[in-house]
């Protein structure tokens, strides 16, 4: 059915269509269903514990039986705690705690992303889930070998060519490449520059050309069209988010929801005003007024911290003005459908477009 | 040989590939190897006056014979001067004027890019080129008239699935979708905001789901998988500048040469410093410096009347650090091959890729 098996024999799956993991608004139910309909179900790890990640895992599994899961994790740095710089930030965010009614006590102690770590990686040395992937470059050498130790494929995320070059020589069995119009955070690590940023159209040809890793592409693919211009770019295979985002099983707020369905093609910026470091979203008030990108935003993922109570208190009022509402650009193309189904849709409109488009 | 024909019948062309105009450093050469190639050949006029142009269209029919030919203009209107500003930005240069040992008094007195105008419309109605395209929206009521009582076929650029809407509305015949990956100045006159600009893999089909004119997609596609990418996105055609200027017809300058040759994906950024709008160029010591976004450059075309003469001393020189060093995120695809051998080439490789996708 499809020409290029590379994808397809390195996870087990029947079909190129990766479910991107999407920490906060969507747990296994979106996984089940994508694998079910014989794409990789992804499940994010990165505001789990130990304890929650394992239920997810034990909720695909009963549900997917042998199908190969994903989990995904940050690896990010945490950085040093910035007391001036978090006071900053409170203080500049101190209007809306007043306007909103919200206690300035409640801003988080602590944050709600953190990186892999030790306790994780035994989890997966136990539950052996057949694909890990990892968002922020790898985690160290002795964690990353335990992982593949365990027999997990390792994919990660890359925004450049030098970022793909270096997951593939550390180890990467596969390279996402995140195009600009990817919804949710940049996976970018070796630069944080966003202005230098690369669209998929120039991305991921350049980055199939520079790696020998099979490449999966990311940003702007909501529909059987974007499956197709990505395999002729080279890709072999996609990993698609945002399009899921419309589905039943996504976890998404009512107010995300709604933005979603009346997306427009240029509803999303790259903001850094929700977590610290950029990711894209739709442009609500906190962003259109601190942000985008705010040189006041504590390293990620502390500036969270402050914003959480905001976004809690505004979402109780049905208002996502203070959320982080993730997105890509192609948000305008999904439909509310079951993810099952749409997976479905999305392979055979593939197939009959790849069929026409030869003549 | 291709299964759409909408653009081949539209322009009287062979093959779907147009040749961007690219004002300063393309002229008829590259558009008469495309043109003989059976492309679209397009000769940009954005910085010539109604003699050169003429003089252009001479050289071209004299080589192409009965090859339909494009004619590109600027359509922005000239903002009044503003004499602080451009006060402000020559003293923010001036530290350049002394390093370089360029006198102030060489910053030049007018803009050399202007908008279409009644004069080189009457060209139009005399020399009649087969197409008229316009970057920044459309010229004036009268003058669109004009252009189409002249025979001419309009296309001009959408950066937004809003403009895209606002042109075809407004009697363009085919609309040229520019993603974020695109060099050049950003065709954007809707809204200046770059914060929002989409990138080609999710701007091309949400236009082309949005208008019933043909679309034409620019921005990223530099080799032969990009043209079948383009046309799985659902364009009738695509736009290709870039791949174009390593050609030895294009007329670069010694150091933008070289930064063709060097380039990575990240090698460009979105600037308004060169002329006053966004533009895709290589970073260098001007963007690095002074932008790559700068709220003090004037409005455009205003900023570029204090660069040109860093540009023309630095460059004099050797180097490259001053000028607008335009090129789109897909540079690093293109090689040095002559432009009607790089026309032909594109063509084959994306017919065999056709056949090849369709297993």
């Amino acid at each position: 059915m499809w020409t290029d098996r590379r994808l397809l024999d390195l996870l087990h799956i029947e079909h190129p269509i990766v479910l991107s993991p999407m920490a906060g608004v969507a747990d296994a139910a979106l996984a089940i269903a994508v694998a079910q309909a014989g794409g990789l179900g992804s499940i994010p790890c990165g505001m789990l514990d130990v304890a929650q990640t394992r239920a997810q895992v034990d909720t695909f599994r009963a549900a997917a039986g042998g199908k190969p899961v994903n989990l995904n994790f940050f690896v990010h740095a945490m950085p040093a705690r910035n007391n001036t710089r978090e006071h900053d930030w409170r203080e500049a965010l101190a209007p809306y705690y007043r306007e909103l009614g919200v206690d300035p006590a409640a801003a988080m102690a602590s944050a709600s992303r953190m990186p892999f770590d030790d306790a994780m990686c035994a989890l997966l040395e136990e539950v052996r889930p057949e694909v890990v992937s990892f968002h922020y470059g790898l985690p160290a050498d002795a964690l990353l070998r335990r992982v593949k130790a365990a027999g997990c494929k390792v994919l990660s995320s890359a925004t450049t060519v030098a970022e793909a070059r270096w997951l593939a020589d550390n180890g990467c069995d596969a390279v996402i490449a995140q195009g600009f119009e990817a919804g949710g955070h940049r996976g970018m690590f070796l630069s944080l520059d966003t202005a230098t940023q690369v669209g998929t159209f120039a991305l991921l040809p350049q980055i199939v050309d520079a790696v020998t890793v099979p490449v999966i592409a990311a940003g702007g693919i909501a529909d059987a069209r974007g499956i197709v211009a990505a395999l002729a770019l080279g890709a072999a295979g996609v990993q698609i988010g945002t399009a899921y985002l419309h589905c039943p099983e996504s976890k998404v707020t009512p107010p995300h929801r709604a933005a979603l369905k009346e997306a427009r093609d240029d509803a999303t910026v790259l903001t850094n005003v929700i977590s610290g470091r950029p990711a894209r979203g739709f442009v609500n008030r906190l962003i259109r007024e601190m942000g985008p990108m705010s040189d006041l935003a504590p390293d990620f993922p502390y500036a969270g911290a402050a914003v959480q109570p905001l976004h809690a208190k505004a979402q109780a009022q049905g208002s996502g003005e203070f959320s982080g509402m993730l997105a890509g650009q192609a948000a305008a193309l999904g439909r509310a459908v079951p993810a099952q189904a749409l997976t479905h849709s999305l392979v055979e409109t593939a197939q009959a477009l790849l069929r026409r488009m030869a003549g």
